[in-house]
């Protein structure tokens, strides 16, 4: 539809520096027009990549990548960067099984510095690399790591900017400033940016100051001396303290127009010249450029499905068949505005992900009784915890490949001092599109062992609803994993149910074989049933909602009864629901033969969740394959 | 000994509330004398104790206690508060079995406002605690968190102050800087506080500009509105924006000094009615009140054993029965050394532990490839996955219990993209006094299931020595956990040799029995050996030395050959060693009986090593009781 004069000529930065620099504005449009194309057939992660077009334009025209390395912290801004490293022709293969990468990944590019996907990591890996590269007696090389503000908030970025202030090391970090993670931003040092860009004041009085001061200088003769310690004195102040990175031994500039490539190219090109740790501020806007997404930024942050580029109207593209349930996460939203209405002790916290996990469902309600504490999942546990001390019941509400990040926390501050923080770890299991650094592979894994805790998995929307219920009533620390996406059960908005802790429960009657599953991946188990049934076979199937406590009572009778056992869990293997049900066989001298399915130990990359199922052996065909294997012999 | 007239009638606060202020001084002599007379007995942290005595005799003589809310990060400095607290009869029981708990509690003391140990929480729980009161409309309470700078660089601290900034509650921070953590502070915010506390410079502009400004405002009248103008708008530069907390929404106060025990209680006592969030940033030496320590504070830190107070020489108490070996510490730090002889390509990382880890062996002669990162676990981790991917060889140290903070990152930044990083896990298993929030007892579990990952545990000194050069050689995710303490095979130096990755060896002949353990706690296995020789039992023994990947071939054998295989693991049961081969045994349909010994579902508290083994059912005892009554059946 579009034609592309330039970009079609450009597959490699060195390409793009063949360009002179008033021809970078044209580039920069047809590569917008290009992405808008592209997305709007091919779901992905879309505003933040048009806020920075301008930006990676100007980086490929100035650094010489790949031996200069560039970083994309978390990196679904890096679709451009993507376009301009060879990767054009395959673009629209996107987050698709076997197709590109959705986040920068060493594997794929040699232009991708590192692999990415969580946020906050870039400054402490860049850093790494510089710091190496001069060791290696690189010192030619640069290294850019480029963060948004949002990610600026997680701690290991603020670990990363106090140890980079300390090591001299040629590191450039460039805070991509547009105000809003997924959604919009939320902390001290958003208000902080936010002020400096804005504060008309800061920047008059401080070319103003200098001005005055000066003129003084030549009307005052007398006081000449004093005026310029004193003037030296206030610059110092100003300058070097008046801003935070400064005080961390950084060097700041900025902030600067992000949409504008020349004067970006031309900065970025005078700063190669200066020694040390810097920090480039610039301004830019979530969804520059596409209407739709500039005016609502959350909302198109990603896409997942197509849409029409004239009306920004979503289309059906029938790619994700409708399940005949509703998400997870509107009944999680949904049950958490019920039950905070219920009981007032009831507060919500979530590291930036109010609308990812519809706790702004709560939050429209109540704005006081939810927390969007930025991306800081370990002050998110922690606070959580705070709070809990003091009486209240917070559902905290973190992603579970995040989670991982709230491990010790979940330890230390919630589980020893047993504090009655329920942890709902939305996107457990293979989470599809997003890939191998968002798919929550161990959450089991790393939760069963901690002492303390409660650890379930609903199997459909009426069980999140009511094991919600039941953690607020329990008043322990509790855990609740539930996947990405549609759960089958349409008539889950009942009236609540307490359930009873530690029990699990028949699902099907059979023979001979039994199936064990935790959680919704259940389904599969139920879909494999279907299918074994036209063959007469009939295995029992048990739902473990509790991984912890364990129902040892519905276990022995499993063991005793059955030959056979099958577990199926959407997470890893290795220290997984198979693994607990390994040890109490293992435990209690039950010779009953046990098949495990789950995620074998591997990183699984992006793909649908089915696809991804199958791929992994634990889809229903899977299942059945199994079941008629056994029974064969 | 010493007589304390004071401290004898004080046993909580409000014994001290009662005294007059001039009288605090002397309370504060009679206190650091107690404590010097106790810990010169009972060994503890030692330094950080004597460093805030004045502000915690000021905190509980200021404010309603336990109404309000004081939390100590780390906690290691919260023995003066323990004293003032109701415990002062106990206190030389402190980090004893079945004594006094190492760190505040909440289940100890309604004074501990939080369960801690672990460093740089205490903000995000205690905003938690403020932000509660505030919905639970008790506006009246304060809560407190004291951290020192070297916990303030942990990104966690920042995270909470980040949060904090925007949520107006009433949180006080107390910056305690002493420039040290354990090991002296090195990080931008260290210098940058430093450089508030010494900069003549800054002080005397900032009172220099105003008398300036406004002498001119009365000499030239002419320009009168604008300098006005001018001089507001530069008080607001510089006293908003001069300062990286008020840049956070805190207000700055401070610094003052932290032993004029007075003017901190009037500092505080005026406090108290600012509302929103406030730091008050004082200065206080570590050790201070006793020569030796204030001297040497990083030996100080804690003491380990008893000590001649007149002459601070350390007493060999006879509690710690030397073992036969070299500490593991010291056998890590020296081969590190040689190693980076040999292979310049090798560097160093530690949050925090130079000493404590024997990282300073190398520092010394290599200042410039070790890096001490600040207590900083997640950078410390990324940070050294970003030197891997530039071609570096990563040694990255971090206690076990505190590698707990690094997960996400292993997996993502270090296990996903495969980078050639050494994980140290330092204080595996069980540590001893430093009780629960400090055992090593969770890492077989939270590393086996992440690919990519080998792992592995020294039975002894001279295993640690070769899997840390054959780490070196294989240029894969690499990770090694061993135990607070001595191994005991004396002859470790020798020179290297490169072990077969994956492959577990048998170090006992032996029937019917096969006891297979993976690390140094194999040492209670030769023990129980011992004792079972003497009745004539005699059960094999297998050394597994890597938990991933796991030595299949070994184990099939051991299957096979044996009718019962004990599992002997210095690690959670959950999710373990014995785990780990339950699984296998399961996913084989091996049918042998299982035993696993590890540490049970619960947290272990405080007690020597030993009494904790013995605690947990894995000492050489608990062994032979189980293989006896096996026999006897």
């Amino acid at each position: 539809m579009n034609s592309y004069p330039l970009l079609d000529k450009i597959n490699y930065p060195s390409d793009l520096k063949k360009l002179k620099k008033e021809q970078l504005g044209e580039l920069c449009s047809e590569l917008r027009k290009f992405v808008i194309e592209v997305i709007s057939q091919h779901p992905g992660h879309f505003a933040a990549a048009l806020g920075v077009v301008e930006l990676t334009v100007a980086l490929h025209y100035v650094y010489n990548t790949p031996y200069d390395q560039i970083i994309f912290d978390v990196g679904h801004q890096a679709y451009i960067h993507k376009i301009l490293t060879g990767r054009k022709k395959m673009f629209d293969t996107l987050r698709t099984f076997h197709g590109l990468s959705p986040f920068p990944n060493r594997d794929e590019s040699p232009y991708d510095a590192f692999t990415v996907g969580h946020a906050s990591t870039s400054i402490s890996s860049a850093l790494g690399l510089a710091v190496a590269s001069k060791l290696l007696k690189q010192e030619d090389r640069h290294v850019i790591s480029v963060i948004g503000d949002g990610a600026m908030t997680g701690g290991m970025a603020f670990e990363g900017l106090n140890n980079a202030g300390i090591q001299k090391s040629n590191l450039l970090v460039i805070l991509n400033d547009n105000h809003i993670a997924i959604d919009p931003n939320r902390g001290a040092l958003n208000d902080y940016l936010l002020d400096i860009t804005t504060s008309k004041t800061y920047n008059r009085v401080r070319n103003d100051a200098w001005n005055i001061l000066g003129k003084f200088n030549r009307l005052v003769p007398s006081t000449r001396d004093f005026l310029v310690k004193v003037e030296k004195g206030i610059k110092y102040v100003v300058m070097k303290r008046s801003n935070l990175f400064s005080g961390l031994g950084f060097r700041y500039f900025g902030p600067v127009d992000g949409h504008d490539v020349v004067h970006l190219a031309e900065v970025l090109s005078e700063m190669k010249n200066i020694k040390g740790p810097k920090l480039l501020h610039i301004n830019t806007v979530k969804g520059k450029g596409y209407k739709f997404a500039e005016e609502n930024q959350t909302a198109w942050h990603a896409t997942s499905s197509a849409f029409n580029i004239e009306t920004g109207e979503v289309l059906d593209n029938g790619g994700n068949k409708k399940k005949s349930g509703e998400k997870f996460q509107i009944v999680f939203g949904k049950t958490l505005l019920e039950l905070a209405e219920k009981n007032s002790n009831i507060v919500g916290v979530t590291p930036a992900m109010p609308s990812g996990c519809s706790m702004n469902i709560m939050a429209e309600k109540f704005p006081n009784r939810v927390f969007d504490v930025g991306i800081a999942e370990e002050h998110a546990v922690t606070f959580s915890a705070g709070m809990a001390a003091q009486g209240l019941i917070p559902f905290c509400n973190i992603y579970s490949t995040f989670m991982q990040r709230s491990y010790d926390q979940i330890i230390h501050d919630v589980c020893l001092p047993k504090l009655p923080v329920i942890l709902c770890l939305d996107r457990a299991g293979l989470v599809g599109a997003d890939g191998a650094t968002h798919q929550g592979a161990f959450d089991i894994s790393y939760l069963r062992h901690i002492p303390n805790l409660i650890v379930s998995a609903p199997f459909d929307e009426n069980d999140l609803r009511n094991l919600m219920y039941t953690a607020m009533l329990t008043k322990k620390p509790f855990s609740i994993r539930y996947p990405r996406g549609c759960g089958h059960n349409p008539l889950w908005q009942k009236p609540f149910e307490e359930i009873q802790i530690g029990k699990g429960r028949q699902l099907s009657e059979g023979e001979d074989i039994a199936i064990l599953s935790t959680g919704a991946i259940g389904y599969e188990v139920i879909c494999a049933l279907e299918i074994l049934k036209q063959e007469n076979i009939f295995p029992a199937h048990f739902d473990m909602m509790f991984l912890k406590p364990l129902d040892t009572e519905l276990l022995d009778k499993i063991f005793q009864k059955y030959s056979f056992v099958v577990t199926v869990e959407d997470n890893a293997l290795q220290g997984g629901f198979g693994s607990l049900i390994a040890e109490y066989a293992v435990d209690n001298y039950y010779n009953t033969k046990i098949k495990r399915l789950g995620i074998p130990d591997k990183f699984i990359e992006h793909g649908t969740q089915q696809d991804l199922y199958k791929l992994c052996g634990y889809d229903s065909n899977a299942i059945v394959k199994v079941i008629k294997d056994y029974v064969k012999k």
